[in-house]
């Protein structure tokens, strides 16, 4: 789309300075912004950031993995120098004191912060102004729709964004690039909109795999701000040359679209070409009610969290939202308790099914981008791996009509750099 | 009461065979279990099991750190060679396929397991039939009611039961040992009847604090059959040969009795001699709602674990059981969610209020164990830290009127060694 640097290219060859590479961030999101819309706020300190990074530069110094790389922060983490507004009237212009965890983190590895993506509203209902950057008559997915539109459209290299259900993976795929959730509690949610503490999860948007490994490796870590955040992944064995996939078609198999089977069906024969070997799997009957699930833990999340602004401001909020909250307002604490269980019985279970697999190859969305900006597709293919808490990438694979496709590969839980490995090495043959 | 040896003095001692030592807990409860009640089952291969110490120790070989050491297993374990009941005539008989984490690493340790000690309903309601060894009118305390009466009666050195509200650390005060809850997460719940997935707790009686630990050593280790089990015990630091106490009498502090007052006084005097400051410490008002949470947790626990017994067997469980179980059935998921988040937001407020303390110093029991079997007496001074997850040991420190008081330390989360070298040095001068 553009011939934009990747972040590692930014690092390593470092043949433009902070300052040109974000300069050339910003003309390009003058020239695409009134099409794309992907961003809610354009930070006055980005600029000065990037030349903070060319003086430590002319100084010899690097100011840390991130030097100079220019990143988009979904609107629902805390920022200490720009408005949070969680993609609602009732929050706009709303300041935290502080930065969440991620922009913490991403500035002190010498990130410079290029402003806030749009987001939808409170990250689950009325989408915003964003637009597919291959096609503007089509959604770019949801909730992360900035930081998805932005990075396809070649504005930034890297962008971050969250997954409660599918919200990383889905926009991921209908734009065209890599989208990456980690494992559950890999990467602090400090700072971040609440929404589930079950199912949110930060995640990365990003044009090469490589990157996402790169922009992992600045984000994880053990944080005692969100409770959750305790893990620490494992490190991958040595390459394994023919990695061995489960392909997945999964309960809503019958909801995909020719064009998404298509792609999936090609990608195994690429895979297969590639060294992998694919076999197809079933899971158990009891992972049929996983939407159930996920459905109860994000209307009891979304409800806990927000039912003091549902008081106060309903008439502000979509009806979408309101139903959500309604709905979660009346959800059972067995029902709740039962989900949190099904999460550990799936984990059992799909660990002993799993365990003669490295990854599971599986469909991420049901087509391409829907027409029209209010629906913003499906996430029902994403929907159990978040509930699971696995790690997952969205790959590009293809394109039809002139929009994007892609599928998914799911690792086992914290071991995120093998998947990321096992991505890499059948991309980069295929 | 009897002159039993400790856990320690079992296996550094090593004065008697595993037969011999075995054989004197048997008379002991072949004595006084007519009076005490303490057991629902005795192992038929206890005496194989101590015979295999004694042959491997005649060939020069200890089976573990637990060699020969009799212990007794709460009824709410399952175990795969005897029976696990739950204290309810619904589970009576009922037989496991395997062993609970907490037996697999005792008999893995070399321990020999007597039997299976006797809890309350569920672990929650109806008292079953153990009484106090100190005056068998008055109630044990509950749930772990076996666990507690077999170690004060001398029947065993060392018994396992569980606190999901105050069911280690009550029993123990009541009837005059150590009861140690530890930190959340630390030890595995495998096995372990369910009750309240975020207050379920493993805890250990003994008649010494370096039994404790001893015990803690064998059992603590992550263990990824409970979701929750991944926490790792922090090394303690340097001895603090004048730890800082504070002293938090909390929003119950008006159902204490006097005699329990009393304790609590004379052991800040105790403490102070033997080297400790003691500040008095008042929580925030945010504190004053930990009840209400707890019950929340509690009943919806039980309901969501329970609920499917219920609709079969109602008939037999007792009525406040029943009570229980249709409280917990209505609570809805907002409050259930609630009071997790209560949990991490007291945590925080409480790490920040004891920064400057090593441990705190509050009391155990309302006072003595209440006359009569049916009233098990009051948890609220045991409540807050086990919502929150804390480390917390109920020491014996008196007598009145012939039955014990303890007083209670609660440490930092997973600084349970520091706690148990604290509780050492004070009550070694004391």
């Amino acid at each position: 789309m553009t011939d934009y640097p990747t972040a590692q290219a930014i690092v390593e060859l470092r043949q433009s300075t902070a300052v040109e590479v974000l300069e050339k961030c910003l003309a390009r999101i003058r020239e695409r912004e009134p099409i794309v819309g992907a961003w809610e706020y354009l930070s006055p300190h980005a600029l000065q950031q990037a030349q903070r990074c060319d003086v430590a530069q002319a100084q010899g110094k690097l100011l840390g993995a991130f030097h100079g790389v220019p990143v988009g922060i979904k609107d629902t983490f805390a920022t200490v120098d720009m408005p949070t507004g969680w993609g609602t009237p009732i929050h706009k212009g709303r300041q935290f004191g502080y930065d969440a965890a991620v922009v913490e983190r991403l500035k002190a590895a010498g990130a410079v912060i290029v402003g806030k993506t749009v987001t939808t509203e409170y990250a689950i209902a009325r989408p915003n102004k964003t637009r597919n950057p291959h096609n503007p008559k089509h959604t770019p997915g949801a909730s992360s729709s900035g930081s998805a539109a932005a990075v396809a459209d070649g504005m930034i290299p890297i962008a971050i964004g969250t997954q409660m259900v599918g919200s990383i993976l889905r926009p991921a795929a209908y734009c065209g690039i890599f989208g990456f959730k980690p494992s559950f509690g890999v990467i602090s949610r400090y700072g971040l909109m609440p929404s589930s503490r079950e199912l949110d999860h930060v995640g990365i948007f990003a044009r090469s795999i490589a990157d996402i490994g790169l922009v992992l490796s600045v984000l994880a870590g053990t944080d005692a701000r969100d409770p959750d955040c305790y893990a620490t992944l494992i490190a991958p064995p040595p390459q394994k040359n023919h990695p061995k996939l489960a392909l997945v078609l999964g309960s809503q198999w019958f909801q995909i679209e020719t064009e998404a089977k298509q792609a999936l069906f090609n990608s195994v024969t690429t895979l297969v070409a590639a060294g992998a070997t694919v076999s197809q799997v079933d899971l158990p009957s009891e992972f049929d009610a996983y939407l159930d699930h996920v459905e109860v833990l994000c209307a009891a999340g979304i409800a806990a969290n927000h039912s003091a602004d549902y008081e106060l401001h309903a008439q502000e909020m979509s009806p979408k939202l309101q139903q959500l909250i309604v709905r979660g307002r009346n959800i059972n604490a067995i029902a709740y308790a039962k989900a949190r269980h099904a999460v550990v019985d799936y984990n059992i279970t799909l660990a002993k099914i799993l365990s003669e697999f490295d990854a599971i190859l599986t469909p991420v969305t049901t087509g391409t981008a829907p027409y029209g900006l209010e629906n913003t597709g499906s996430f029902v293919f994403c929907a159990l791996w978040t509930l699971c808490g696995l790690p997952a990438i969205s790959i590009p694979v293809g394109v039809s009509n002139g929009l994007p496709l892609g599928i998914q590969l799911v690792g086992k839980r914290l071991r995120d750099r093998e998947l990321l490995e096992i991505a890499q090495i059948l991309y980069s043959r295929a």
